[in-house]
């Protein structure tokens, strides 16, 4: 039986999603629950690996039994073993053709932004701080010119293993937000290698006005990654939503 | 000089506000960092102690400093030196009449509750999850009974120093909140000891169905503490407002 995990985790505590030999990963925590719970050793793959430190609101997950299992039961199962820094959200049953990877069609990665003198202390884990005014105007326009199917290899940093292509859709990018909270909303059909917060930290750099939002183009047309495009750090983002 | 602090802090890492043998407190954290800053050896008058895990929003403090200082100067040099846990939002110069516990006129509390079947992992420190549904009508009828002036020693622990009087007066108690997120306000011209936690203890049994609305004219009558009224758990709480 093929299982599909909603999970929801805080990626304060852990190095990321896939399992390496420098600190614990969700990947790990998981496959070391469903141990717990059915008996069985399994791999479970995930829709996409998180760098360390972000965060998911819905990770997309999936693994195979060689028993049956109530999916209300392994929830429940789910729940009482895992930390309370991971949650499974839902458990379903999903066909043998299902896979939390390939079978996705499109992503949203949600990165928060606390634009205001003060950090309130319960959001410090959850968003960044950039005291400096943002000028959200300079930001959309920025934002307009990066929607829509392009070569993002400057907005990517090198990967483990070079990609075959590095042209993908990103069909939204929408700077959201009322008062020093912000929200960049990033939807595309898949993202390069910290290509949300090489977006993100672009973006930032328009908003406070170190560079104008028309080099976005340039930047883009490069299609090569250098220092002027910064990764925004981890704690920021959330890994929002898969659509399959 | 006297100095008049607005602070928020995250209580999760804290032994509470007042100094204590046991675990780092919240008071001695700021008048360790006036010392690094200024020099002086001070006590902070907060405008009331908050329990072990309690948060703030709006806690406000004051001190006396010998020498003059500029209030952008402090606030600049408190958030540089404080752990990100703990943030002051404001500083101002006050006259000498003013006093953080002794001036305050009112003060509000907001309890937050996460009323689903899973508890977010990054709502976790600052919420109480209740799995069971709520019944806020339930709950409703209940506050309505609790507001107005009372003697709330039924709804407060005994103290470490017996209070003159325990009669206070809740002017609101308040349910708010869509979906799962529930919050619970309440406004008084003065709490006694885990009388906010008390409060919730009791509104949450309510919301359950455990004890009808009723009952709550019978426990506030009854003016004695007894195992009836559970005290929430403390990190769900956060002192939001103090009114001067």
């Amino acid at each position: 039986m093929r299982v599909r995990l909603l999970i929801a985790y805080d990626g304060t505590a852990y190095a990321g999603w896939q399992i390496q030999p420098n600190g614990v990963t969700i990947q790990e925590t998981l496959e070391r629950a469903i141990r717990q719970i059915t008996g069985e050793t399994v791999k479970v793959h995930g829709s996409g690996r998180t760098d360390q430190g972000v965060h998911a609101w819905g990770q997309v997950a999936h693994f195979d039994l060689s028993r049956s299992w109530e999916a209300n039961a392994l929830l429940k199962g789910f729940n009482a073993i895992l930390p309370p820094d991971i949650r499974v959200r839902a458990v379903y049953r999903a066909p043998m053709t299902f896979h939390a990877r390939r079978s996705a069609r499109w992503k949203e990665y949600r990165y928060f932004i606390w634009n205001g003198p003060v950090l309130p202390p319960h959001r410090r884990l959850y968003c960044l701080h950039v005291p400096r005014p943002l000028d959200r105007t300079a930001m959309r326009s920025a934002a307009e010119l990066l929607i829509g199917q392009h070569n993002f290899a400057a907005f990517s940093a090198n990967p483990d293993r070079p990609v075959e292509s590095t042209i993908r859709n990103l069909f939204q990018l929408q700077i959201k937000g009322r008062g020093a909270e912000l929200c960049i909303i990033a939807r595309a059909d898949g993202f390069l290698y910290k290509m949300a917060r090489s977006l993100v930290g672009h973006l930032i750099r328009v908003g406070v006005g170190e560079v104008a939002p028309e080099t976005t183009r340039e930047i883009l047309a490069s299609r090569e990654r250098t220092a002027r495009v910064p990764t925004a750090p981890p704690q920021g983002l959330f890994l929002w939503h898969v659509a399959f």
